[in-house]
């Protein structure tokens, strides 16, 4: 059966036509231009292939309540274009067919739950840091979600106390995102993470931030598997660093073999990839499909 | 149908006896001693009522694992007498009933639930304010499990500018419940809460702690219902600043009337009032006792 994927970023849009156990066939990226230009690309895209469903993992805050006249909605994004846009509505109007709908980090964490890193486990946390950071996670086997769904990149925590940086974040200044996101680490050390690769001090104060975000969130939601991926985390000697200030954060308190010896399992790097996210997507069309065959 | 509850804390050992519709009929009250001399009086206490079902609500951390040869235990509390006890176990060879096991606060936020402030909702978080600082939560209509289990309390968070007080977590000092515990009001002003009410800077303070808690808890969890209760969240002041708070710290960005609008009915007391724990642990024993008749 083939299958549709979209992967909606602030930036750039991909699109990928896969099947129920993961495959991808093809993929194609656009920019994220405003919403009535990306669905001409995604029409033109998908019209040629014989897909049965299509799932969509995008940025948000999103309505994700199927009771709620606004399911299906992109919501109050800062992205000015896409505010208050229906994209499953928009969707449905060209393709008649289940459409599969979550945030891009549960999509991620679900693609990493089904086909990844944490293949086999009913409970995970997927966190992308790049421009921004976004965790999404999977709670007793399923997606977690609530009044919304989680926004857990802007939790609070602790200030390095020789930090004196205000943060970027427009609603919360000095949250995670807005002290350790990569639009911080540039704005903080007036170059982009990757020109920072040999200085020590950025990756000791970034770890010490993203530690605190991950011990918060193992304190929170006692995930059986933490996977960390983005373009910020792909730098060598940040995941080390991570791991050694979370054991020492939990300081013995969280005794799991797990955290206390084989941290470099238990926080790991995503198995899919870059391909996290439209995998993700792959698994919500395909439960969209199987939930409109019931 | 008659069923046994304990509500297994620090200082003290609630047991009932009640129905699968939360009713209580009568209820007993003995210190924490250790745990032969807890298990004689839950023995005699049981024994004399035709009780089909246990459920335990208890202090932790706990091995809730089923497939884990050390499940139903209290693993590695601080308190000394009741590190590595099968509590399970215990009450196993003296009752031969199905025996429901969780956390002391998990089994609140089920009590919540089911016949209280969260009655008919599938997701909220249960936060007690004592001694220490404990939440339960339920996500998706499940308790929340994973690793082990949450111990939010411990999470970590912002500091008060002005607030040199080191905390008095032994394992993270300035964690939540280091800086916010009722242990931690009185150690920082030297005198009991009780004795602080007309002290404004206390609950300005303890509010600001509070509320970032609770804000992350949001962002992570999504809740549908934010239950406080303890000792400490009983002072009249702190319920109304500790919403003020949170909406000052969210600033707009969870876009939910529930938060911008009617933040008096998302964030409440617990209708159950301290009969919360009880009443989840006979939830715990009724639902013990229709999967062992499955």
């Amino acid at each position: 059966m083939l299958i549709g994927a979209i992967e909606a970023g602030g930036t750039k849009f991909v699109c990928g036509i896969g099947d129920e156990n993961g495959c991808i066939y093809d993929k194609i990226i656009f920019p994220t231009t405003t919403p009535d230009e990306v669905l001409d690309k995604i029409v033109t895209y998908f019209s040629e292939e014989n897909i049965k469903a299509i799932g969509v993992g995008t940025f948000g805050p999103l309505d994700l309540n199927v009771n709620s006249p606004t399911y299906g909605y992109i919501t109050s994004t800062p992205k000015y274009f896409w505010q208050d846009t229906n994209i499953v509505g928009m969707l449905k109007e060209h393709f008649s067919m289940p459409i599969g709908f979550d945030t891009d980090v549960n999509a991620a964490a679900l693609g990493e739950q089904t086909w990844g890193a944490a293949t086999g486990i009913d409970s995970c946390i997927y966190m992308t840091v790049g421009t921004g950071i976004g965790v999404g996670a999977i709670v007793n086997g399923e997606l977690l979600h609530g009044l919304i769904h989680p926004d857990m990149g802007h939790v609070f925590i602790k200030r390095h106390p020789d930090d004196l940086f205000p943060g970027v974040c427009p609603f919360h200044k000095d949250c995670l995102e807005g002290l350790a996101s990569g639009q911080a680490i540039e704005q903080r050390w007036m170059k982009k993470g990757q020109e920072l690769t040999a200085k020590e001090e950025v990756w000791e104060l970034e770890a010490y931030y993203l530690a605190q975000g991950i011990a918060n969130f193992i304190l929170t939601l006692s995930p059986k598997k933490v996977i960390v991926g983005g373009g910020v985390a792909s730098q060598q000697k940040l995941l080390p660093l991570i791991r050694k200030n979370v054991q020492n954060l939990l300081n013995g308190y969280v005794k799991h073999e797990l955290i206390l010896k084989n941290i470099r399992e238990y926080i790991a790097t995503p198995k899919l990839g870059s391909d996290a996210g439209i995998c993700g997507s792959l698994v919500l069309a395909r439960t969209a499909f199987f939930h409109a065959e019931k």
